[in-house]
């Protein structure tokens, strides 16, 4: 390990039955003492590994008097001696050292939690201790996990000629979307710069500079109400190449997190990436980053025409017909079902908690509509007997009808959600999600990439976001994404002004689809991107269309629509969120695990108490004044 | 270089003779165009290299209603041709395409300087338009190497078993020398986060969990007023290491060094590393980053004895002796001279304008004593023989014994300067730098590292420097440096309190050494670090002799002192100027020429116009207001 200095020889994870004999010196932390009559055993731990050491009778007196205590940081000179019993869980566990001489370093006082995988503590006390969370084996392996994606990530783009260049983070402030972090100026009274929430515009400017390449992880701000799962600081693996076109950069990048997945996991993936149109993952599985690793495709058996116009022939074919009897269906706007595999003989008890799930504020549904499709018995002759709990509104030639048409089988379960378009779609997405991981088809060890393509360019606000008014279009992705070119006509021939709100998606803009692409893994997002504009004419185009006049224009991104008067090469890129990629690959819900120091849902470092408060001088020297409401 | 992609077949930089006959495509901007008769040649670049294009008479024809403008961007397919004169410059040089298709992908304004190495463009004009200043050669050379560096730097650490770990950026305001820049927390009003001056406490926490060995490149923050060559926002190679002693890190980046100049510049720097302390840089360099390229120590004729208190048995051979009847040296605290060699001859203009040069008030001498050793005739059978400005105060001998004690030879000329100790020393620093620069000692090919060892713990303020008062002891490191073993007792057993202002220097504090470590190259300082205090109760003396109050201690530094409860170990590390770095090994001044987006001296990004206002709603939100003097 060359772990070699003045205060070792080895590290604690490093000796080995060939060093028999050999005189060592270690450092580290005390793990274990386990005293048996006149000797005692010693677990050393340092971040390498773990080593016995072995106290004889005659230091086993020094330790009586002084005895060690968890946690100590401890320095011991002795011999490396064969185990007689040796322990098959550890590398080093063929051997310990013989104690000859040791050396308290530090001591310590006993933590507020036991320093194993399954520690006695809580994530408060976890949180405000991180520096003793952070010796957990479980938590070392996360940030070697994320060290190590960084690297296999870094020679990945560096082989292919992507360049590192550090983009400021002292810029100015742009709000679109999403909130910037602001910083007074001191030299500027009366200024502040913004921390970023990506480099886009700069890696946009380096392409236009002619850098090619570029790549660069980086730590990026968002002021935003914290959900569970967000940080107001957080890092992307950002990446932007010149002279490419959608599919350049879909092969690169794929190639990417195909090499992530060798170096950090010995994953070949070797199979091209799927891909699917928003369109399509929106039709087929209710969002846009759906889980791959099981089926359960949505069966749409009603739904509003113009959300899929192109889908309408397929409502002909639905078994609902006109619906029949059933008020429940008949008011909705979208009616949808999963075949849930094997799970027809669900009890009543089942049925009933699923539609209590169903039912939760979070899913939003009125209830649960389930057919069950039991396997026939010899006497009756039928293969396939169908129970419904719409029983009453339904033969049971219809029953099998939507269950066909929804793929179930004999074993299967069909569940139906009923409801307005936007809500039904996300329920039952979540429902199908739900099922995948309590059938076990959401296997951890299993990873399926997927490429959603021709996401929407624009979405409409009935309601305002962020201050900039209701009743608008708002950029999708981010302002600098092109459109399809087969739709940049549509774009710069159509004002952007929505007569009617209620019958926004007949506009012409909400059919524009975007050059945009985003890669879902085991259906979480870990990346997005696209072709970007590089036309000052449509640039500004796109910025009116998001309501933003030539003046706001050259205030915000003056700098950039110059630019693109010098000579703007095509170009396009994509962004990692490295947070998340790390927690998927370690088999973990929650970004904050692979996080050396995160802050909690208040935004708070619970460690350092910050934010806190500040200095009379420093609000003098700012020349700012708290204004609390 | 595997740029194939859907806009281009090769890159501008790589075509030769071999590929003689293929059909190409390449893409990029237009550097020169040169109409000959009927034929056109165009030079097209990219980040890779430069390109001839070959346009015969029929798209001739084409580009004459259309004509190519400097910096467009254009796609062009051809045959790849032997060039009949070739041109040696440019690896491309052997070879031309012959254009049978060409587009143009984007035009652009005539930009406002020319895009040349020698551009005629001022620094204003370029940092406005930076992302055209960014496509001369020399600018992208200068990132080049920068990325060169930050790869090197990785791959030594890799191996060397370090970990990138990343640690916050918003975290808690703890001014303690320099100043913060603070961000508002919109969700805990009233409360500021500051972004770090340099991860310090995040890396020795690091230490404490076990990490072993960290680094990270990495933006640090400094709210200061900017001189020339500093930024705001700057870059660190920021490293820590446990369980080491001082020799292990200077072995450590001694080597990280080499690697650096071995993989950046092909530099092979096998000798080991000169050393030499704080106090002997200051004796004979007369600053703690000495440029050891060249000789021309200085000669301490005379010193206050409590400075150099080691020194004062040189003074008894001092050929001053009593100083005799020149006042100017009579009075002086310091008198301290150099031999520049070969310099002898300099006419009285010249001596005149050194005068002049020393009396700038950047220096602030009163004057300059010079003593002409001049060679010797074979009439006089003399040697040497020695004019002085000072010859009517001291004889020939007397000036042969200062030339002597300067170690000056025949053909050399003493230069002595006279003042108050602290000036003055600093005087002759800068006089033996510029001496070197006119004398072309200090070669920019030349690197010579040195590490300057055992610098004072503290340092005196005797007047109030950042508002923590006069008349104190601040850290000349920082507070977490720890003082040399043999110093630690006096640390402990005598109280921080200075009872006469005017004899701080008899305080035991003031010969406290600290285990500190400076590299300089060249005459700059590059990287520094310490060997931390690791233990609670020494850390806490620390900060009480910097006049921290118990109260203040838990505030600002609570979470690091509970840190030292749990079983801290001996650690230590470094951190080093990135930009710095580069500028140095790419032979600029400037550490602005090798930053893609930097600021100017007023720490604004003029491209950009930040900082800048920001809006109302952003004010009300962050519930603060501008208090304008």
């Amino acid at each position: 390990m060359g772990a070699s200095t003045m205060y070792r020889t080895h590290t604690c994870g490093e000796l080995r039955t060939s060093h028999t004999g050999n005189t060592v010196t270690l450092a580290g932390w005390v793990q274990t003492v386990r005293k048996f009559g006149s000797i005692t055993f010693v677990d050393l731990r340092d971040r390498y590994g773990i080593t016995q050491l072995l106290f004889g009778e005659e230091l086993n007196k020094v330790l009586d008097e002084n005895p060690l205590g968890r946690e100590f940081v401890l320095q011991a000179t002795g011999t490396v001696n064969e185990r007689s019993s040796k322990n098959a869980n550890i590398p080093t566990g063929d051997i310990e050292i013989l104690v000859s001489e040791f050396k308290v370093l530090n001591k310590s006082a006993v933590p507020p939690f036991t320093i194993q995988d399954d520690t006695d503590g809580g994530d408060d006390i976890r949180m405000k201790y991180r520096f003793l969370d952070l010796r957990r084996n479980a938590v070392k392996k996360n940030l070697e996990l994320r060290y190590a994606v960084n690297r296999s990530a870094r020679n990945y783009l560096h082989e292919n000629n992507f360049m590192d260049i550090e983009t400021p983070f002292l810029i100015k402030s742009t709000p679109e979307g999403a909130r910037d972090f602001v910083v007074p100026s001191r030299m500027n009274p009366g200024q502040f710069y913004a921390l970023p929430q990506s480099p886009q515009t700069f890696k946009q400017l380096l392409m236009v500079s002619g850098y090619d390449r570029y790549y660069q992880i980086v730590k990026c701000f968002r002021d935003e109400d914290l959900r569970a799962d967000r940080q107001p600081e957080f890092t992307q693996i950002d990446c932007e190449m010149c002279f490419v076109e959608q599919e350049d950069i879909l092969n690169m990048f794929e190639g990417l997190i195909k090499r992530i997945f060798k170096d950090v996991k010995g994953i070949d993936y070797t199979e091209k990436v799927e891909r699917t149109t928003w369109e399509e993952a929106m039709w087929q599985y209710g969002n846009d980053k759906p889980d791959i690793r099981f089926g359960m495709k949505l069966c749409n058996l009603k739904f509003p025409l113009h959300t899929f116009p192109n889908k309408s022939e397929s409502l002909q074919n639905s078994p609902l017909g006109d619906g029949g009897a059933f008020a429940v269906f008949n008011d909705a706007e979208t009616v949808v079902a999963i075949a849930v595999p094997g799970c027809s003989e669900y009890t009543r008890k089942q049925t009933d908690e699923l539609t209590e799930w169903v039912k939760r504020p979070q899913i939003g549904m009125k209830g649960l509509v389930f057919i069950k499709c039991l396997p026939g018995s010899p006497e009756t002759g039928n293969a396939v007997t169908y129970k419904s709990s719409a029983d009453k509104f339904f033969t049971e030639d219809k029953l099998k009808a939507i269950a066909d048409a929804a793929g179930a089988k004999a074993g299967d379960l069909v569940l139906i959600l009923a409801g307005a378009e936007e809500r039904t779609r996300k329920a039952i997405s979540e429902l199908r999600l739900e099922m995948g991981k309590r059938l076990g088809l959401r296997k951890e060890d299993e990873f399926k990439l997927l490429w959603v393509l021709d996401f929407p360019l624009f979405e409409f606000a009935l309601e305002d976001q962020d201050g900039g008014g209701a009743g608008r279009w708002v950029a999708r992705h981010h302002p600098f994404t092109s459109p399809k070119p087969a739709h940049i006509e549509t774009m710069i021939n159509n004002s952007p002004k929505v007569e009617d709100l209620n019958k926004y998606l007949e506009h012409p803009y909400a059919g524009i689809k975007a050059n945009a692409y985003d890669m879902a893994l085991n259906g979480n997002e870990i990346g997005g991107g696209s072709i970007r504009i590089y036309q000052r004419e449509l640039q500004e185009k796109m910025f009116a269309a998001l309501g933003m006049n030539a003046e706001e224009q050259q205030h915000k991104f003056g700098f950039l629509l110059g630019a693109f008067e010098y000579g703007a090469p095509p170009h396009g890129g994509i962004a990692f969120g490295f947070d998340r990629l790390c927690s998927i690959l370690g088999g973990s819900e929650s970004i904050r695990d692979f996080i050396a120091f995160p802050k909690n849902n208040s935004g708070r470092d619970v460690m350092l108490d910050a934010p806190s408060e500040i200095a009379e001088k420093q609000f003098n020297e700012l020349q700012i004044k708290l204004d609390l409401k």
